[in-house]
């Protein structure tokens, strides 16, 4: 099928990299100077507002996706008048708006930590009354890799906090003192039918992912029930098509949802490799009607974002069960330049393998170590 | 790394495939009006011969390879001047003359069925005489999918086969009774090392590769030797870089090497999802001075070729274990428009599922037998 992707970042790339061998076609819609997703698809480059790209886009195209949360729902509903948009502006509308995820989260009865929304000085007084503190003082929208976002740890910070972030409407959120990041990534195809991949433990540090485990290491069968239960809750719910991530924080034995991605997410970048169908694969087979593949694991993997600047990588190349991804951006500090995927038949022989990774990647060193 | 490939057909596309994800960027030569590789890359439509297309290709890439074994020697000649070209003229030159392929089997003492070089009617009688009927009359030059061959049973038909052949250089061969047919497919990388991947057992009709099963079942050790032992001194004499695929016919516990393909290979397709590193990723590696990654097999899968007609996209999909590939050519007759790679943790599994696609694979039916 001939497909319209909103955003071209690596996401998008990665797509196409799915999509090609599929007999799929792309054009990809990117206001930014560098479209990494271009190597395998037409590249647009306008406004994600812009009305003439939007019906251009929709011209060329079957079926539109996004890949990028924070694209305008003006933008999907746009496109929705003349081609199938998948997932739905519902889902894009939700995931954009932190107070509306956790409002689905608590309707739904999943667990999440306590959260008051905050529009005014007096609401953020009130909320870290009620909540307490510490508590995590976000924005609404527009968040990601861990901007917008404030610890407050005294109530004499409250003032500056909401000096620095309260032109917007915000959010206070209970800070929970959790144990591990878990994500879960599914996919979720137009009849209704799910495949979820195993839980995924995410390491971040500056707010950004840097490594992830799958299948997550010490799974106790509840806390699988309850990721799985949570996650198919949430995608019923949205009558979302396509893959969403789940990010939720474990807290002893119980997962509390933090927030959803309605897209391929980068804690499932190791299905590429690690599991019989990649989420890439999986999100196109769910938009265009096709049957989703196997979500099951091969073996253990694990995922390391290279941040920042490129390793040597004939160095990487050598480390038995290491897949290399490189996005074909400008090297930038903090700037995900790519990933490297490490599989291997078992936990033992996956460890070693990371440490002589995460020696390679400097930004990375550091992670591996888990609480 | 900028690869420029001579060929743009669906080897070249699944090249670039494999090498997007790792950051090259390709540009392709291909002369025909459809170049299913230009959607992983730029497209440079011009015969192989002009010299102008030839520099605009070396001007715009730092190293160059091949994906089609009919490209002129003359062509990588030219860019050799300008840029590396892997694996080099030798293998191309090699490859394309069947005469020199022999020579080559023979002189390395690698078992060949018996050959004559026929120039003219007059020898054609006497290599008839001296091999026996049956017997196999080639071009030398530029066959493929069996096309410039034909079987000679009696005498009477010698002159009316070298009528239709005879306008160029011909090789009589001996008719091979063999039980099947075996490819070896392996990497060689700029340093010697070798990954070889495991044996593959190809089925033909009408001289297309349409079923290939991997591991190849019923291997002996002895077999197993022969295979990697064959190929071995192959790429190390011919000093190639790249893959290389050697196909053999097995005659009891005998190994005939038949011919080469100086690039990657329709039987190593499987490779993508079957083997712990594609043949395609392989190759990159090894031409871009990378160290290889492994050939172990994921497991058993099967590869199907989709000739003339694409089946039923969805009802493929929904087979555990099938991997879809679409090359974005139009149907005709005989041509290869895609394969299907089936996986499967065991051949128990693996031969259910494979029925099922035979099923929906109408010109690949019947093919599943093995002898």
């Amino acid at each position: 099928m001939r497909i319209g992707v909103l955003g071209g970042g690596q996401l998008g790339r990665m797509l196409g990299e799915a999509g090609v061998p599929l007999g799929h076609t792309f054009v990809f819609l990117e206001p930014a100077e560098e479209c990494p997703a271009a190597s395998t698809g037409e590249w647009i480059r306008a406004p994600f507002g812009d009305a003439a790209a939007l019906e251009i886009l929709a011209s060329r195209t079957e079926i539109v996706t996004y890949e990028f949360e924070n694209v305008p729902v003006g933008a999907v509903e746009t496109i929705a008048a003349r081609r199938p948009v998948l997932p739905s502006a519902t889902s894009l509308a939700t995931a954009q708006d932190r107070l509306a995820e956790k409002r689905l989260f608590a309707g739904l009865g999943i667990p999440t930590p306590a959260f008051e929304p905050v529009d005014c000085a007096e609401d953020l007084a009130a909320a870290a009354e009620r909540i307490g503190l510490p508590a995590v003082l976000k924005t609404r929208r527009m968040g990601y890799d861990g901007r917008g976002q404030q610890v407050l740890r005294e109530r004499s910070e409250l003032a500056a906090a909401f000096a620095a972030l309260g032109e917007q409407p915000l959010l206070l959120e209970a800070f929970v003192p959790f144990d591990r990041e878990l994500s879960v990534v599914a996919a979720r195809a137009r009849g209704g039918e799910i495949a979820f991949y195993p839980p995924i433990e995410n390491l971040h540090r500056g707010g950004i992912l840097r490594l992830s485990r799958a299948p997550a290491p010490a799974m106790s069968a509840a806390l699988e029930t309850q990721a799985r239960a949570h996650a198919g809750k949430i995608l019923a719910t949205l009558e979302h098509v396509g893959v969403l991530a789940l990010e939720t924080f474990q807290v002893g034995d119980r997962l509390l949802a933090n927030e959803i991605a309605p897209r391929v997410h980068n804690s499932g970048h190791w299905t590429i490799e690690g599991a019989r169908t990649g989420q890439f694969e999986n999100h196109l087979r769910a938009i265009t009607g096709v049957p989703l593949g196997s979500s099951d694991a091969r073996g253990h993997s694990a995922m390391v974002n290279l941040i920042g600047e490129l390793p040597d990588l004939a160095a990487l190349a050598a480390i038995p069960g290491a897949y290399p991804h490189l996005y074909g951006k400008r090297p930038r500090p903090g700037r995900k330049l790519g990933h490297v995927t490490l599989c291997a038949d078992s936990p033992a022989l996956l460890e070693p393998r990371l440490e002589a990774l995460l020696q390679l990647v400097p930004e990375a060193s550091g992670v591996s170590s888990r609480a």
